[in-house]
């Protein structure tokens, strides 16, 4: 596959790999070989002759997966090590965490084959502020790391060599807590944001008291005062 | 009280405290002896022994607390010189102005005891970019000042013997203005933010009007024109 | 015309000015001359004198103009070499696109009159995180370029000689595309940020497929795959 486009077929793959759960599944890295983390949709399916209904396919199926990943009880971290554009930087933007390297590029560039980025721009949008947003979209012209990473596109950047291991370092910190509470929180965290302040604090606080009712909790706090490691359940 | 810990008693006080205004208060600010700003929740009161309805009624408190300060008439200051945990970090990023010390810290780290920090996301959520509020609740690990500072959760970052000095000199600076001018500010900010921009703005224009019509604007506005300081009514 | 400020007058001349577009319109910016790229309100327009049925034409043209400029087929620069106050800054906030000199610096200082930057403040906070609005509010006092960068209110800062030419840059960027791409992008954009995210993404799926029906789109896309230049309709 050339540049890890998210070709219809790669987006059902994608689809079906996220939703595979045997149980022990506890994060996702979403890592790539070769210079380009995703270069967005195939263009060769977006042509006159797939026509209208194939396009509608190919974007509704981006769409499901995008919401799939913040959708899934386990946290989806990108591991990015070169360049993300159009669909591949909605990608980025749309997973929970995000570790690039300092080398790293992120670009919104549909402009250039007159296909302006309107679905990246749904997740770029909510993930950096709005004049950031429309500059690269505009400009089709891509950010590096470190702006990526003040404008909060990804959530941390370190030096090419040491990615895999502090995505790996992230991933292993979130082993260490229970299943059932992180998917709980996970849940929450995007259903509250939806919400407005008030009514978001009236739900978040339910959740709280449900948590507390959970067997991992009471282990958690109850470790805590015998000042011993919890031993999670889940 | 241990590292400032929001026990049902504390929140109460706060409640109280922050609702006491003899007609001359025109700032509120938060600060701290000792190392930690607040560890949020007191564990103890979280055990299945202190029950649901107990559950229940911490939870309620602290998200009046968090409401309260918003609702205020007058700006709040957090000044933030060690570390701010789980509500304890809430607070400060539901504090309307937040001052920190280099060494200042801020973590959700609910998931080491298995209760995920529900509602602290309600305010860092807001606060900070989503991928930045995740990995601080899914790893529990903390974040720095500058960090803070760079992803909107403080709002100024000094060293730790400028803080107080700091502080003072935005209360000091909030203090010469018009109180009835800031009140409305103030209300007004947080009611146009929760509409959509275009509602936001007939909402603001109508509060422009009013404001104009406030005594200590028409002296702000003459005051002005004759270069002289203005005497505010309130 | 003093400071630039945005009398009623002034006002109307912007909408005027914005709304004109001879067909080969492609980009908008909003530069100055002198130190002040503008001051905000004319305060002599808003004493008790003019009155509050002018108070609220000053208001209301206001925004009219400035929900103009994010409903304009196409995109706006503010060019900043200077100081940008009040409804100055809100009308660099209101942008979609803002370049800044080094030396250039924000504020929201209305409480220094009694007039609180309430409308100011809903394309501010809208563009900063709030902690940072509020402050700004509180005080009065400047942010500088780099602050407003840091927080969103301007997509980037260059030195004072190299505004104009990076100005420039973004907008011949902008030109090289196609305009009927980049008017349909710009609304789509404005338009899903306003929706809840899942169907923030059914209102973009299908606006990609539109976009793909454009003969500029297909243009692009025929121009990528034969390595050659696109020459847009529009």
């Amino acid at each position: 596959m050339c540049r890890n486009a998210l070709s219809l077929s790669m987006l059902n793959q994608l689809h079906t790999a996220l939703s595979a759960d045997d149980g022990d599944l506890r994060v996702i890295i979403l890592s790539h070989t070769g210079p380009v983390f995703s270069a967005g949709h195939d263009l060769k399916e977006l042509t006159a002759k797939t026509g209208r209904e194939y396009h509608e396919k190919v974007f509704s199926t981006c769409s499901s997966v995008m919401n799939l990943i913040q959708d899934l009880p386990v946290p989806v971290i990108a591991q990015v090590q070169g360049l993300a554009t159009a669909a591949g930087c909605q990608l980025v933007a749309t997973c929970d965490i995000a570790v690039a390297s300092e080398q790293s590029r992120f670009a919104t560039p549909g402009v250039h084959v007159g296909l302006f980025c309107t679905t990246p721009g749904v997740a770029v949008g909510r993930a950096v502020p709005r004049k950031v947003a429309l500059e690269m979209m505009f400009t089709g012209q891509p950010i590096g790391a470190q702006d990526a990473l003040l404008h909060g596109l990804v959530s941390k950047v370190v030096p090419e060599d040491k990615v895999e291991e502090e995505t790996l370092k992230v991933a292993a910190k979130i082993c260490e807590f229970s299943k059932e509470v992180t998917a709980l929180g996970k849940a929450s965290f995007y259903a509250q944001m939806a919400l407005e302040k008030k009514a978001a604090y009236r739900f978040a606080e339910k959740v709280m008291v449900d948590n507390l009712s959970l067997e991992d909790s009471q282990e958690g706090i109850g470790a805590f005062f015998e000042k011993r490691k919890p031993k999670w359940k889940s």
